[in-house]
């Protein structure tokens, strides 16, 4: 007897045949003496065409009106998983975000979840009554619908885990779990058993895209054990646990790679106190995220700043960067799309030089070149050119031991 | 400077230009120095599609999920309005039916609105933010998502505008106002500058269909008047008033048909005290309202019981009433779908005699047979056999001298 929380993404209920399936799954669960609430995406597609539809109507569409808009996606969803519970004859209940008392911030399309009162799903939780949330959803203070933003779901399923202080929190998704590496690209790719908060949250970052990257900061802050799974199969998944549980102790758990960055340069920047600020402050306040920061000193009081922000903001940053760079009187702006970020991450690697010059070695190697180089404790990222991406990833797979010897390739 | 509620019906709202129309009209209003709060039902066909939807996904959808469900629709259009405002440089924010606090009762999907708490709509309106409202839905105290039934953004609309003290509750529809017949079968009929209440309540029930019943019954309780117009001209419509008001007074307003009647007849009814409710709870039960009961007295304790209810209720009501039949040891069920009803409707009516002579004559005249008669005091009605309904709405509306001399037929 366990309190279960579930997440579907938009695959698992892209229609009503999977909908009917994710009922499946959730009544199993619940008849196998579980207390279960459900945590639904919009059917796939839905919030894209939602999305359109706005801008169909307008070009710069007020984002506390999107969110009103968006939130039906995952309105209807939850409503339809309701009714098939109900008609299979469980106690079953949708609940919208301010029904779960999902307190977030006013920040419209991207908001934060302040708290969750437990109080109401507690309520239903305690008549053994099946709750089916509508995620990505919550509200602000002021009554406001507030959305959490892409992937926002996860991050709903981890915190109202947390809310209720659930056993587990399954995600339910379209892969069946986290690999070592992207299988697509590199046939020898092994799905691992378990990985930690922090590698997940490393992974994530860099194009997992297996879990929202919040999420798994809310699941580290609380301890909330979270399985990565397949709807479409019956197999276990990926474990993200604390480090501390048991895990296997790797030195590299996984090789990611990020294609969706580019890369811009502001040469011969004046090497004054405050200049780093005066370059990004601009940037973040239009919402873009900046990912890697180099800073190389040159001669003559000059230096040269490379960066990295996504790709879909690639154009409006470089148009930020110029005007920047003309204010401070930087030479020249250069910018760079056709590059890619591999990475190998391990908590193993807190306790072991060598990580890097194996990556530098292996690379090498290969004749690829190092563009830029960015560490943290568990990971190591090198910036490559673009085409290099699979067979980099590949490489490095296999120089840190990570190979699944039974594949045939 | 009035404070002005507009309310535009799914036809109005169909697809993006025309919820753009909308946003003109609106703003329009607005710029003429008026507060505006909006009222909108779904686009036309939506809420429709979301029923399919729900029994695509099962049977017999649970009606609380429903409501969820259908709420949506106007979530959709709500959020789509206030955005184009916006974008036209108004102070425009959407509400959906909790947060602008229409309280109603827990009938999923046919709620009753228990009061409005006017604050939250009266808070933006002060700022002369133009406030737009979800209609057809609420929730009741549980927070629970309600909906008001069909055409039920109709008494949203009136009973808001009851709540904040509206000058004005303009109806936004896809015909141009009430007619004193419906043009399409008599090319003779004229647009009434003003109607009653009373009149309209009974023009509604035969099948007007401009305005939702309910919603005449709020406005007349709280003296709202109702503007019916068109969303696609910019011509005045017909007000809906107190009969005090200085309208025209006609003998006979309008003569309306329903098409949408069935009618069942018990014969040999035991004649007992308690008989007729023995008959009609098991049917008013089910949620099926019958219109007309006449009841013959016949030789020997035994009665024929005559009613109608609506036709897509027909066969549901034909099964009870066989049922209740053999308990109550009546003869014979004996059901006809091949009716109408018209009706002459008039406050005039009140102070005058012989308008029920007028009406059998003309009948009379034209070989049409009465099958059934009910009166109040501002209607007559006739169930006369299905296709002699146009005829007879022609003959009777020259006949109580509604015709417009200026139609060229």
């Amino acid at each position: 007897m366990a309190l279960v929380v579930q997440k579907y993404g938009g695959t698992s209920v892209a229609n009503i045949e999977r909908i009917s399936n994710v009922a499946r799954r959730v009544a199993k669960t619940y008849d196998q003496g579980n207390d279960v609430i459900v945590i639904l995406s919009a059917m796939a597609g839905v919030t894209d065409s939602l999305i359109a539809l706005a801008h169909q109507a307008v070009e710069e569409p007020d984002k506390r009106e999107m969110d009103v808009l968006l939130a039906t996606g995952e309105q209807t969803t939850a409503a339809l998983l309701a009714m098939m519970l109900r008609a299979k004859g469980y106690q079953a209940q949708s609940m919208l975000g301010h029904q779960a008392d999902v307190v977030t911030d006013s920040a419209y399309g991207n908001a934060r979840i302040i708290e969750i009162g437990a109080k109401p799903l507690r309520k239903l939780i305690d008549r053994h009554t099946i709750v089916v949330v509508a995620g990505f959803q919550g509200y602000d203070i002021k009554g406001n619908i507030t959305t959490l933003g892409r992937g926002g779901s996860d991050t709903s399923a981890v915190a109202i885990a947390a809310a209720v202080k659930a056993d587990v929190c399954e995600i339910y998704t379209d892969v069946d779990g986290i690999y070592t590496a992207d299988p697509n690209i590199c046939p020898k790719a092994r799905k691992l058993k378990s990985i930690s908060y922090d590698e997940m949250l490393n992974m994530a970052s860099l194009g997992a895209k297996v879990l929202q990257i919040r999420s798994v900061g809310f699941a580290k802050k609380y301890d909330i054990p979270v399985h990565v799974r397949s709807s479409f199969s019956e197999e276990e998944g990926t474990m993200v646990v604390n480090e501390d549980s048991g895990m296997e102790q790797l030195l590299v758990s996984a090789v990611s790679h990020d294609k969706n960055q580019a890369r811009i340069t502001i040469t011969k920047v004046p090497d004054q106190p405050g200049i780093a600020a005066k370059i990004f402050s601009p940037i973040s306040e239009e919402g873009i995220v900046v990912d890697m920061i180099i800073q190389n000193t040159r001669q003559g009081g000059k230096t040269d700043m490379t960066f990295t922000v996504p790709k879909v903001d690639f154009k409006r940053t470089m148009q930020i960067t110029q005007k920047v760079a003309g204010e401070i009187g930087a030479e020249e702006v250069m910018g760079d799309t056709d590059i890619a970020m591999v990475s190998a991450i391990g908590v193993g690697m807190k306790n072991h030089s060598g990580v890097a010059s194996v990556m530098f070695n292996t690379l090498a190697r290969e004749n690829i070149n190092i563009l830029m180089i960015s560490t943290s404790e568990i990971r190591i990222s090198c910036v490559i050119e673009e085409k290099y991406t699979e067979l980099a990833v590949r490489v490095l797979h296999t120089a840190f031991g990570l190979d699944d010897e039974e594949t045939q390739v």
